[in-house]
Protein backbone atom coordinates (compact mmCIF):
# COMPACT_ATOMS: atom_id res chain seq x y z
CA UNK A 1 0.00 0.00 0.00
CA UNK A 2 1.72 3.22 -1.53
CA UNK A 3 0.22 5.68 1.00
CA UNK A 4 0.65 3.34 3.80
CA UNK A 5 4.63 3.03 2.88
CA UNK A 6 4.86 6.94 2.27
CA UNK A 7 3.07 7.45 5.44
CA UNK A 8 5.50 5.56 7.19
CA UNK A 9 8.53 7.36 5.93
CA UNK A 10 6.90 10.81 6.92
CA UNK A 11 5.52 10.39 10.27
CA UNK A 12 7.22 7.29 11.19
CA UNK A 13 10.49 7.29 13.33
CA UNK A 14 12.91 4.55 13.37
CA UNK A 15 14.78 3.83 16.30
CA UNK A 16 17.98 1.56 16.10
CA UNK A 17 17.59 -1.78 13.61
CA UNK A 18 14.21 -3.04 15.07
CA UNK A 19 12.22 -0.28 15.96
CA UNK A 20 9.30 1.67 14.15
CA UNK A 21 7.57 4.26 15.92
CA UNK A 22 4.41 5.19 13.98
CA UNK A 23 2.38 6.64 16.98
CA UNK A 24 1.52 10.09 15.54
CA UNK A 25 -1.19 7.78 13.16
CA UNK A 26 -1.63 4.67 13.79
CA UNK A 27 -0.91 3.05 17.52
CA UNK A 28 -1.16 6.27 19.91
CA UNK A 29 -2.57 8.93 18.65
CA UNK A 30 -5.00 7.53 15.55
CA UNK A 31 -5.97 9.23 12.06
CA UNK A 32 -9.16 7.68 11.87
CA UNK A 33 -9.92 8.32 7.85
CA UNK A 34 -6.52 7.34 7.17
CA UNK A 35 -7.29 4.28 9.28
CA UNK A 36 -10.33 3.64 7.56
CA UNK A 37 -8.16 3.44 3.71
CA UNK A 38 -5.99 0.88 5.63
CA UNK A 39 -9.40 -1.20 6.36
CA UNK A 40 -10.55 -0.51 2.81
CA UNK A 41 -7.22 -1.65 1.78
CA UNK A 42 -7.77 -5.12 3.91
CA UNK A 43 -11.20 -5.83 2.14
CA UNK A 44 -9.32 -5.25 -1.77
CA UNK A 45 -6.13 -7.97 -0.38
CA UNK A 46 -8.88 -10.41 0.95
CA UNK A 47 -12.17 -10.05 -1.28
CA UNK A 48 -12.26 -13.12 -2.30
CA UNK A 49 -12.80 -14.75 1.54
CA UNK A 50 -16.49 -14.36 3.01
CA UNK A 51 -15.45 -14.40 7.16
CA UNK A 52 -17.77 -14.18 10.07
CA UNK A 53 -15.72 -12.40 12.31
CA UNK A 54 -12.44 -10.41 12.66
CA UNK A 55 -10.43 -11.46 15.36
CA UNK A 56 -7.76 -8.78 17.34
CA UNK A 57 -5.68 -8.50 19.95
CA UNK A 58 -6.14 -4.96 22.54
CA UNK A 59 -5.30 -2.47 22.12
CA UNK A 60 -3.75 -1.30 19.08
CA UNK A 61 -5.11 -4.02 16.80
CA UNK A 62 -8.69 -2.29 18.00
CA UNK A 63 -9.30 0.92 15.65
CA UNK A 64 -7.68 -0.96 12.63
CA UNK A 65 -9.96 -4.07 12.70
CA UNK A 66 -13.16 -1.96 13.36
CA UNK A 67 -12.34 0.27 10.26
CA UNK A 68 -11.94 -3.19 8.45
CA UNK A 69 -15.01 -4.55 9.65
CA UNK A 70 -16.74 -1.85 7.99
CA UNK A 71 -15.74 -2.62 4.49
CA UNK A 72 -16.29 -6.27 5.42
CA UNK A 73 -20.43 -5.34 6.38
CA UNK A 74 -20.20 -4.83 9.65
CA UNK A 75 -19.13 -7.98 10.93
CA UNK A 76 -18.59 -8.20 14.55
CA UNK A 77 -14.92 -7.64 15.69
CA UNK A 78 -13.48 -9.75 18.97
CA UNK A 79 -10.43 -8.03 20.35
CA UNK A 80 -8.85 -10.44 22.45
CA UNK A 81 -8.15 -9.33 26.19
CA UNK A 82 -4.72 -9.24 28.26
CA UNK A 83 -6.29 -8.39 31.03
CA UNK A 84 -8.98 -10.34 33.25
CA UNK A 85 -11.80 -8.32 34.16
CA UNK A 86 -14.08 -9.42 37.02
CA UNK A 87 -16.77 -9.66 34.50
CA UNK A 88 -14.68 -12.01 32.33
CA UNK A 89 -15.50 -15.84 34.16
CA UNK A 90 -17.18 -18.53 31.55
CA UNK A 91 -15.34 -20.55 29.39
CA UNK A 92 -12.56 -18.86 27.94
CA UNK A 93 -9.96 -19.67 25.56
CA UNK A 94 -6.63 -18.63 26.18
CA UNK A 95 -2.81 -18.03 24.60
CA UNK A 96 0.78 -16.65 26.40
CA UNK A 97 1.53 -13.90 24.49
CA UNK A 98 5.21 -12.24 24.42
CA UNK A 99 5.04 -8.38 23.86
CA UNK A 100 7.36 -7.45 21.93
CA UNK A 101 7.60 -3.73 22.76
CA UNK A 102 6.59 -4.16 26.58
CA UNK A 103 8.82 -6.92 27.25
CA UNK A 104 6.32 -8.80 29.28
CA UNK A 105 4.39 -12.09 28.94
CA UNK A 106 0.57 -11.82 29.44
CA UNK A 107 -2.27 -13.96 28.74
CA UNK A 108 -4.54 -13.01 26.56
CA UNK A 109 -8.08 -14.32 26.67
CA UNK A 110 -11.10 -14.93 24.44
CA UNK A 111 -14.74 -15.41 25.32
CA UNK A 112 -15.89 -19.03 24.22
CA UNK A 113 -19.35 -17.33 23.55
CA UNK A 114 -18.17 -14.93 20.77
CA UNK A 115 -15.94 -18.04 18.46
CA UNK A 116 -17.67 -21.22 17.96
CA UNK A 117 -16.78 -24.04 15.78
CA UNK A 118 -16.97 -23.33 12.07
CA UNK A 119 -16.43 -19.96 12.33
CA UNK A 120 -14.33 -18.82 9.30
CA UNK A 121 -12.03 -15.48 11.13
CA UNK A 122 -10.01 -13.38 9.94
CA UNK A 123 -7.45 -12.07 11.49
CA UNK A 124 -5.87 -8.49 11.40
CA UNK A 125 -3.13 -6.62 13.86
CA UNK A 126 -1.13 -3.53 13.23
CA UNK A 127 2.02 -5.30 13.57
CA UNK A 128 3.61 -8.84 12.53
CA UNK A 129 6.83 -8.64 14.06
CA UNK A 130 8.36 -12.36 15.65
CA UNK A 131 4.67 -13.21 15.25
CA UNK A 132 4.05 -13.73 18.69
CA UNK A 133 0.44 -12.39 18.72
CA UNK A 134 -0.15 -13.47 15.55
CA UNK A 135 0.19 -17.16 16.74
CA UNK A 136 -1.33 -16.43 20.12
CA UNK A 137 -4.66 -15.76 17.91
CA UNK A 138 -4.10 -18.42 15.59
CA UNK A 139 -4.27 -20.72 18.52
CA UNK A 140 -7.29 -19.20 19.88
CA UNK A 141 -8.85 -19.97 16.89
CA UNK A 142 -7.63 -23.43 16.67
CA UNK A 143 -8.72 -23.92 19.92
CA UNK A 144 -12.57 -23.42 19.04
CA UNK A 145 -12.31 -25.46 16.45
CA UNK A 146 -13.08 -22.61 13.91
CA UNK A 147 -10.98 -21.68 10.51
CA UNK A 148 -8.29 -18.80 9.85
CA UNK A 149 -9.54 -17.24 6.79
CA UNK A 150 -6.13 -15.28 6.96
CA UNK A 151 -3.62 -12.68 8.99
CA UNK A 152 -4.06 -9.42 7.58
CA UNK A 153 -0.96 -7.22 9.34
CA UNK A 154 -0.82 -3.42 8.75
CA UNK A 155 3.13 -3.44 9.39
CA UNK A 156 4.83 -6.78 9.03
CA UNK A 157 9.28 -6.37 10.12
CA UNK A 158 9.88 -9.27 7.86
CA UNK A 159 14.04 -9.60 9.38
CA UNK A 160 11.61 -10.39 12.80
CA UNK A 161 10.54 -14.11 11.32
CA UNK A 162 6.77 -13.45 12.15
CA UNK A 163 5.69 -13.31 8.49
CA UNK A 164 7.66 -16.35 8.21
CA UNK A 165 6.05 -18.26 11.22
CA UNK A 166 2.14 -17.11 9.69
CA UNK A 167 2.89 -18.58 6.38
CA UNK A 168 4.63 -22.07 7.74
CA UNK A 169 1.37 -22.68 9.27
CA UNK A 170 -0.36 -22.52 5.81
CA UNK A 171 -2.17 -19.40 6.51
CA UNK A 172 -2.45 -16.72 3.98
CA UNK A 173 -0.93 -13.28 4.66
CA UNK A 174 -1.18 -9.65 3.23
CA UNK A 175 0.83 -7.19 5.39
CA UNK A 176 -0.05 -3.63 3.63
CA UNK A 177 3.74 -2.70 4.28
CA UNK A 178 6.75 -5.16 4.72
CA UNK A 179 9.62 -3.68 6.47
CA UNK A 180 13.29 -5.91 5.23
CA UNK A 181 15.59 -3.89 7.24
CA UNK A 182 15.54 -0.66 10.07
CA UNK A 183 19.30 0.67 9.89
CA UNK A 184 20.67 4.20 11.49
CA UNK A 185 17.63 5.72 10.84
CA UNK A 186 16.43 4.30 7.74
CA UNK A 187 13.75 2.38 6.80
CA UNK A 188 14.00 -0.14 3.79
CA UNK A 189 10.70 -1.95 2.14
CA UNK A 190 10.69 -4.67 0.59
CA UNK B 1 -30.15 6.93 23.76
CA UNK B 2 -33.84 4.04 23.66
CA UNK B 3 -31.67 2.17 20.54
CA UNK B 4 -28.68 1.85 23.45
CA UNK B 5 -30.96 1.27 26.43
CA UNK B 6 -33.20 -1.82 24.28
CA UNK B 7 -29.83 -3.41 23.70
CA UNK B 8 -28.18 -3.19 26.95
CA UNK B 9 -31.93 -4.82 28.31
CA UNK B 10 -31.78 -7.62 25.47
CA UNK B 11 -28.10 -8.21 25.26
CA UNK B 12 -26.55 -7.09 28.37
CA UNK B 13 -26.12 -9.05 31.90
CA UNK B 14 -26.77 -7.42 35.02
CA UNK B 15 -24.49 -9.32 37.25
CA UNK B 16 -25.55 -8.30 41.44
CA UNK B 17 -26.20 -5.24 42.07
CA UNK B 18 -23.17 -3.37 40.18
CA UNK B 19 -22.37 -5.22 36.93
CA UNK B 20 -23.86 -4.79 33.53
CA UNK B 21 -21.80 -6.68 31.09
CA UNK B 22 -22.21 -5.82 27.76
CA UNK B 23 -19.34 -7.80 26.03
CA UNK B 24 -21.57 -9.06 23.54
CA UNK B 25 -21.47 -5.39 21.21
CA UNK B 26 -19.22 -3.02 23.35
CA UNK B 27 -16.61 -3.91 24.86
CA UNK B 28 -15.08 -7.55 23.93
CA UNK B 29 -17.38 -8.77 20.94
CA UNK B 30 -17.86 -4.91 18.92
CA UNK B 31 -21.55 -4.24 16.67
CA UNK B 32 -19.28 -2.28 14.52
CA UNK B 33 -22.62 -0.61 12.76
CA UNK B 34 -24.21 0.26 16.28
CA UNK B 35 -21.02 1.71 17.61
CA UNK B 36 -21.01 3.74 14.71
CA UNK B 37 -24.51 4.69 15.61
CA UNK B 38 -23.18 5.83 19.75
CA UNK B 39 -20.77 7.51 18.07
CA UNK B 40 -23.48 9.45 15.97
CA UNK B 41 -25.32 10.28 18.89
CA UNK B 42 -22.11 11.70 21.03
CA UNK B 43 -21.96 14.08 17.63
CA UNK B 44 -25.70 15.11 17.79
CA UNK B 45 -25.16 15.34 21.69
CA UNK B 46 -22.04 17.19 21.12
CA UNK B 47 -23.49 19.06 18.15
CA UNK B 48 -22.30 22.56 19.21
CA UNK B 49 -18.60 22.38 20.00
CA UNK B 50 -15.72 21.86 18.16
CA UNK B 51 -12.73 19.74 20.03
CA UNK B 52 -9.54 19.51 18.26
CA UNK B 53 -9.09 15.91 19.40
CA UNK B 54 -11.30 13.03 21.35
CA UNK B 55 -9.22 11.03 24.36
CA UNK B 56 -9.97 7.85 25.38
CA UNK B 57 -8.63 5.26 27.99
CA UNK B 58 -7.46 1.70 26.16
CA UNK B 59 -8.61 -0.21 25.11
CA UNK B 60 -12.71 -0.57 25.43
CA UNK B 61 -12.77 2.94 24.82
CA UNK B 62 -11.05 3.05 21.49
CA UNK B 63 -13.85 1.86 19.21
CA UNK B 64 -16.59 3.95 20.56
CA UNK B 65 -13.87 7.16 20.37
CA UNK B 66 -12.82 6.12 16.48
CA UNK B 67 -16.60 5.83 15.66
CA UNK B 68 -17.26 9.26 17.20
CA UNK B 69 -14.24 10.98 15.75
CA UNK B 70 -15.76 10.07 12.35
CA UNK B 71 -18.52 11.67 12.95
CA UNK B 72 -16.36 14.92 14.34
CA UNK B 73 -14.43 15.56 10.53
CA UNK B 74 -12.63 12.53 11.27
CA UNK B 75 -10.71 14.52 14.31
CA UNK B 76 -7.86 12.78 15.56
CA UNK B 77 -8.11 10.13 18.61
CA UNK B 78 -5.44 9.40 21.21
CA UNK B 79 -5.73 6.88 23.72
CA UNK B 80 -3.91 6.39 26.73
CA UNK B 81 -1.83 3.72 27.34
CA UNK B 82 -1.88 1.47 30.24
CA UNK B 83 1.49 -0.32 29.55
CA UNK B 84 4.68 1.13 28.99
CA UNK B 85 5.98 0.00 25.39
CA UNK B 86 9.71 0.35 24.74
CA UNK B 87 8.54 3.27 22.16
CA UNK B 88 7.40 5.59 24.43
CA UNK B 89 10.18 7.28 26.11
CA UNK B 90 9.61 10.76 25.39
CA UNK B 91 7.61 12.83 28.15
CA UNK B 92 4.46 11.56 29.08
CA UNK B 93 1.06 12.84 30.67
CA UNK B 94 -0.01 10.45 33.70
CA UNK B 95 -2.49 9.09 36.17
CA UNK B 96 -3.19 6.52 38.59
CA UNK B 97 -5.91 4.65 37.48
CA UNK B 98 -8.11 2.40 39.24
CA UNK B 99 -9.83 -0.26 36.94
CA UNK B 100 -13.51 -1.38 38.72
CA UNK B 101 -13.58 -4.75 36.79
CA UNK B 102 -10.31 -5.19 36.88
CA UNK B 103 -9.46 -4.08 40.61
CA UNK B 104 -6.06 -3.48 39.81
CA UNK B 105 -3.98 0.08 39.78
CA UNK B 106 -2.77 0.68 36.92
CA UNK B 107 -0.38 4.10 35.16
CA UNK B 108 -2.42 5.44 32.19
CA UNK B 109 0.06 7.42 29.83
CA UNK B 110 -0.35 10.08 27.11
CA UNK B 111 2.73 11.21 24.87
CA UNK B 112 2.79 15.06 25.50
CA UNK B 113 3.71 15.18 21.37
CA UNK B 114 -0.30 14.63 21.01
CA UNK B 115 -2.07 17.02 23.50
CA UNK B 116 -0.47 20.82 23.45
CA UNK B 117 -1.48 23.90 25.69
CA UNK B 118 -4.83 25.13 24.22
CA UNK B 119 -5.99 21.91 22.80
CA UNK B 120 -9.59 21.18 23.09
CA UNK B 121 -10.66 18.08 24.18
CA UNK B 122 -13.40 15.87 24.29
CA UNK B 123 -13.15 12.81 26.30
CA UNK B 124 -15.26 9.50 25.27
CA UNK B 125 -15.76 6.39 26.96
CA UNK B 126 -17.56 3.30 27.32
CA UNK B 127 -18.12 2.87 30.59
CA UNK B 128 -18.50 5.87 33.74
CA UNK B 129 -18.50 3.97 37.05
CA UNK B 130 -16.88 5.27 40.01
CA UNK B 131 -14.87 7.76 37.66
CA UNK B 132 -11.38 6.71 38.01
CA UNK B 133 -10.92 6.47 34.32
CA UNK B 134 -13.02 9.56 33.39
CA UNK B 135 -10.82 11.31 36.66
CA UNK B 136 -7.81 10.32 35.10
CA UNK B 137 -8.36 11.14 31.52
CA UNK B 138 -9.11 14.73 32.70
CA UNK B 139 -5.96 15.30 34.83
CA UNK B 140 -4.42 14.07 31.89
CA UNK B 141 -5.70 17.16 29.81
CA UNK B 142 -4.84 20.02 32.64
CA UNK B 143 -1.72 18.51 33.06
CA UNK B 144 -1.31 19.67 29.28
CA UNK B 145 -2.93 23.25 30.16
CA UNK B 146 -5.59 21.92 27.41
CA UNK B 147 -9.23 22.47 27.57
CA UNK B 148 -11.81 19.58 28.40
CA UNK B 149 -14.84 20.70 26.41
CA UNK B 150 -17.17 17.68 27.84
CA UNK B 151 -16.93 14.02 28.50
CA UNK B 152 -19.10 11.39 26.90
CA UNK B 153 -20.00 8.27 28.31
CA UNK B 154 -21.49 5.12 26.60
CA UNK B 155 -22.98 3.81 30.15
CA UNK B 156 -23.33 5.68 33.66
CA UNK B 157 -23.48 3.34 36.50
CA UNK B 158 -24.98 6.57 38.20
CA UNK B 159 -24.71 4.82 41.36
CA UNK B 160 -21.49 4.56 41.68
CA UNK B 161 -20.75 8.55 41.73
CA UNK B 162 -18.32 8.72 38.83
CA UNK B 163 -21.17 10.84 37.35
CA UNK B 164 -21.32 13.55 39.70
CA UNK B 165 -17.27 13.59 40.14
CA UNK B 166 -17.02 14.73 36.87
CA UNK B 167 -19.73 16.86 37.38
CA UNK B 168 -18.42 18.59 40.32
CA UNK B 169 -15.13 19.53 38.26
CA UNK B 170 -17.72 21.64 36.55
CA UNK B 171 -17.07 19.15 33.47
CA UNK B 172 -20.05 18.67 30.86
CA UNK B 173 -21.27 15.68 31.14
CA UNK B 174 -23.85 13.46 28.48
CA UNK B 175 -24.41 9.88 29.19
CA UNK B 176 -26.12 8.09 26.42
CA UNK B 177 -27.89 5.54 29.05
CA UNK B 178 -27.77 6.03 32.71
CA UNK B 179 -28.41 3.40 34.94
CA UNK B 180 -29.84 3.95 38.13
CA UNK B 181 -29.62 0.57 39.96
CA UNK B 182 -28.86 -3.07 39.48
CA UNK B 183 -30.88 -5.39 41.14
CA UNK B 184 -31.19 -8.83 40.60
CA UNK B 185 -30.44 -9.23 37.38
CA UNK B 186 -33.01 -6.14 37.01
CA UNK B 187 -31.61 -2.61 35.66
CA UNK B 188 -33.38 0.29 36.06
CA UNK B 189 -32.65 3.01 33.59
CA UNK B 190 -33.01 6.72 35.08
Amino acid sequence: MEALKQRILEDGLAIGTEIVKVDSFLNHQLDVAFIDLIGQEFKQRFGDIMPDKILTMEASGIPVACFAARHFNNIPVIFAKKGLPSTMNEGLYHARVKSFTKGILSEARVSQKYIQEGHKILIIDDFLAHGEAALGLISIVKQAKAEVLGLGAVIEKEFQGGGARVRDLGIRLESLAVIQKINDGVITFR
